[in-house]
């Protein structure tokens, strides 16, 4: 039956003929990391929107294993690219306003030199004598390139996927050219049941008959049924199962109709075997052994410690997006990235955007309004006008301003923090408090739950990490901020006990502002009138799951054995302190505590 | 290549020389679902323990794709079986007490009939023209084996994975002879994902050019190279992510000793491929093909009212189980049995247990301790006298019985049900409520979060069902039940609105009881305190998240516009009723809510 499969396709691939697909003929040789030599590297590339007079408005697009130069239509008669959604005039990597540049992978079948290029040396395809190669040796063809098209420091350099692997790999190996690294749906390794189903693709691949050991491009068919059965199982592993059922449970025993010797009882079944058809009309199994390969050996590190170590060099900026659904890259690995770049203190923004697409998520429209929208903010922000060089903040908003939300406890957690000082705020939600603190002058970072409100820090310039304060700070070293803040977030939070350890042990201080339970309005409610005093929303309704006075959180303190370096009681009514019996005539209060470190902060806090 | 790979390995499958294997020949011929005829069927088996004299102690196991009859060892010299762990004696199914009988399934190549078996009408091995069988036709088998054994009533029948499904078919097809089914890692129906990795790995069988069209028997070496790709497959399948991220993170590019040509760069590569070679030895592929097609063909239906008709004819009592880090037959999945199940009124108990071992956590002993134990108490409460005849309820135990908690609250719940009333329990714990309830006479069904407490309401021979009731109670049907009662649970509940609306839809009645935050001591706390009166738990550690008092609740439920029928308001100190300032005297409340239907209970409640 394999031989019978595809007889009348032939097997050796090159570039389809797209429009405007440049090429350029790299300095020859070129050195490959495994010590190969490639005696001749042609690069396709396609290019976007104008590079600047200064050459620095360029935007590097990396493509995942099957992708290609193509990334975006060059105009409306233009065949579709695999990522017009994200790239064209005023897509969010807008080319109106930036360079875009996307070169065809090293070792792809798609214009760039592979294993179907004509080897010098043997005057013949290379097949299987083409050398192992890295994503590594893919980044150093780019470098190259971009070198050659005298393209200076890169605003972004944005991939998925294995796309992700090249530009984490630019980031560290030339952090003087990235301004900011855009990871999506991406990995620090390969875990390993990802692994497993390339390794049986690559063994379908090489247990095709017609694959001669790799020399099969003078011998057709060539091995299309193993290359088509690799696509299949890659195919399962970029759709979530919700995704598959959607596609196909209302047909489950109506397959589609395709011509193949594929198994056609079931309509997922026909779907699978198309795509693997139509994968291998376009598509050389050397080009997908090779580049699964690159993939697959990729390896920042199996611990956290190693993972830091690699991401170290970086100097960028990084947004990092995962998909919930994502079960190939799953969020957890994209966690582990952000948790490294936290632990180098890199400024680091992440979410795990909600989505039932899968891997393939990245690639798609139904959760773009939202990542999308991410990527545009955080690469607007790359492209403003640089921050002083002084270091001197710029003037924060006047009560005047319309940008100016009067609020008398912001102004007060802020009178805590010195100038300079490093603040990280949980809950954060879209940033007002880090805001303010940011213009002036504290170096800000927050986290946030919600999806909205992390791309409303987004938006407003900030570091945002997208993460549940109960799972704990883990990631953040020991007294990594000088002041960590929990601002009308604690009657929200779970884990008290363990969220204020993990405050005071990331911080040097820990700020905790609540509403007063023991405010004489709210005791009146309960002695009087016999009903809980929630305050504004109903019992039932409130998302507030913790209730507690003032004294109460002294208690609790005390019972934990934490200084309390100062109680700031408010009755934000009449926007006065209280100092009298504060328990009873305060409904807001601000409570700085701090351990042995606090001797280094004390003398900044004006008390 | 693939040529190679198993020149020395023989591929005509047939049963391995197991000790103590059985066989019987069915009456011949033997009709199938598709029409189909089989002129012979021979069924190997193996039994456990022995049948009484009534021949009512029996349970049937059915085993799963690559299962055979070798369930449990026999003896201390017999070579391991497939579930020791479950089967033998003192085991959760004790083969000193039960009569226990594991048939290898039809289609297989273990004993039994399958593909790899003598054909009369062409003098060879059947091949590929053995005919599509379906689980119904696997069942078929199975109970003309029991009849020819002379086996009645089962007292279970159990199955994970597809032998869920054969259990299923048993439970529906032969109500009179099963009193209890157990279905663990099982499904309706496989998601399309699920079906896709077993199409390609019937695809790379029969793409295998030693397939042969399935007549390979005499045309060695067979297809083993595509048999050991569609194993591998399923073995990825079979795996939690984090399993094999523990299996093989730890020497990634350590490979295993292998001797093998399936790519060896990973050590996950390489236990795959040994994995499929292991398999290669003991199974047919025709076998595989003919079963897992089976799987795939099994549907008890793509909606929640095809699947409660398809179960509708069952009898028995069910226990369904399914494992969390379970992809190929996920959680879900048995969510949806188990809610048809309820549609039905049929008595149905269900857990997710929590679990990293993926699918195959049903075979290992890593959670067996609460898979087991639950497997246990549910067949062993199967076993125990029969109910009495005659409806008498039993005595409840007396205040002087070990065994009787002293509850006020409980007393006056159960006096509000009548007897012979059906009753839903939120957050039912063990059951002490329920068991109350059930002695006197009352059909209890429990809902539980907690893992343990399910356990132990399965002890208690309740019905429980493992389910979070702020995720609604869709499964049941308005007015499901008589009573619907949420007892000392409320302040855990966050989607308090939504829950108390679906109490009021699926059951006549709802009983809520909660203590009463404006009880007199509590106001004094806040009052002049200045504490949160949050009765004994500190105010950052208590799991309650709502506070409310006994006016607050009426608040509520005039906002809502539910009637309240009765307030039951206690000081559970002096254990007496409180009549008049209920809010500040009592410190638990029972509320009695209805709708119109109440008409229908009024009477009956002893007001």
């Amino acid at each position: 039956m394999s031989s019978g499969l595809f007889e009348s396709s032939d097997s050796v691939r090159t570039a389809q003929p797209l429009r405007q697909v440049q090429s350029a003929r790299l300095a020859s040789p070129f050195r490959l990391e495994s010590g190969g030599v490639l005696a001749e590297v042609i690069v396709a590339y396609e290019t976007y929107g104008k590079l600047n007079a200064k050459g620095d408005n360029a935007i590097l697009i990396c493509h995942a294993i099957s992708g290609d130069s193509h990334v975006a239509r060059h105009d409306e008669t233009d065949e579709p690219g695999w990522w017009d959604i994200m790239v064209g005039p005023g897509r969010p990597v807008d080319t109106d306003r930036y360079f875009v540049i996307c070169p065809n992978l090293l070792g792809g079948c798609r214009g760039t030199t592979g294993p179907s290029s004509f080897n010098p040396a043997s005057g013949k395809p290379y097949g299987s004598d083409f050398p192992v190669i890295t994503i590594g040796d893919m980044v150093e063809v780019q470098r190259k390139l971009l070198d050659q098209l005298e393209i200076g420091p890169l605003v972004a350099v944005i991939g998925g996927s294995v796309g992700g692997h090249q530009a984490m790999t630019w980031a560290t190996r030339y952090p003087d050219r990235v301004e900011g690294t855009v990871i999506l749906a991406s990995s620090p390794r390969l875990t390993s049941q990802a692994l497993a189903f390339d390794v049986v693709g690559r063994n379908a691949i090489r247990s095709d008959p017609h694959f001669h050991g790799g020399q099969y491009y003078d011998r057709p068919p060539g091995p299309g049924t193993g290359l088509a059965m690799a696509r299949m199982i890659g195919h399962i592993t970029y759709l979530s199962p919700q995704a598959m059922d959607q596609k196909f449970e209302a047909d489950r025993l109506q397959p589609r109709e395709v011509a193949m010797a594929f198994e056609k009882t079931f309509s997922v079944g026909s779907y699978l075997g198309h795509q693997g058809i139509k994968f291998v009309e376009r598509f050389d199994a050397n080009s997908y052994i090779a580049l699964s390969l690159a993939m697959d050996l990729f390896d920042l590190g199996g611990t956290s410690a190693q993972l830091a170590a690699s991401l170290r060099p970086a100097r960028c900026r990084w947004l990092v997006l995962s998909f919930s659904s994502d079960w190939l890259f799953p969020p957890a690995q994209s966690r582990e990235i952000i948790n490294a770049l936290i632990r180098n203190h890199a400024p680091a923004s992440y979410c795990d955007i909600h989505s039932h697409c899968g891997h393939d998520a990245f690639l798609l429209p139904d959760d773009f309004s939202r990542y999308g929208e991410m990527v545009r903010a955080f690469i607007g922000n790359l492209a403003a006008p640089p921050a002083r060089a002084d270091g001197e903040p710029d003037e924060p908003p006047g009560p005047t301003s319309i940008f100016y939300e009067q609020r008398l406890d912001y102004d007060r957690i802020a009178g805590l923090i010195p100038p300079g000082a490093s603040v990280l705020d949980l809950g954060c939600g879209s940033g007002q408090l880090l805001v303010r603190l940011k213009q002036t002058g504290r170096r800000v970072t927050g986290i946030e739950f919600s999806e909205v409100k992390v791309l409303g820090a987004l938006k407003n310039n900030l570091e945002v990490i997208q993460a549940d304060v109960n799972a704990g700070l883990r990631a953040f070293a020991d007294r990594q901020f000088d002041c960590v803040v929990l601002s009308h977030t604690l009657p929200a939070v779970r884990e008290v006990k363990h969220v204020i350890a993990e405050m005071l042990r990331v911080g040097t201080l820990a700020i905790v502002s609540f509403r007063n339970l023991a405010f004489h309005k709210f005791r009146r409610r309960l002695a009087e009138e016999g009903r809980s005093p929630v305050a504004e929303d109903k019992w039932y309704e409130t998302p507030d799951i913790r209730f507690l006075s003032i004294t109460d959180f002294e208690d609790f303190c005390h019972d934990q054995g934490y200084s309390i370096w100062r109680c700031i009681a408010l009755d934000t009514e009449t926007g006065s302190e209280v100092t009298g019996e504060v328990n009873r005539e305060a409904d807001l209060a601000i409570f700085v505590l701090g351990d042995e470190g606090m001797n280094l902060m004390q003398d900044a806090v004006r008390l």
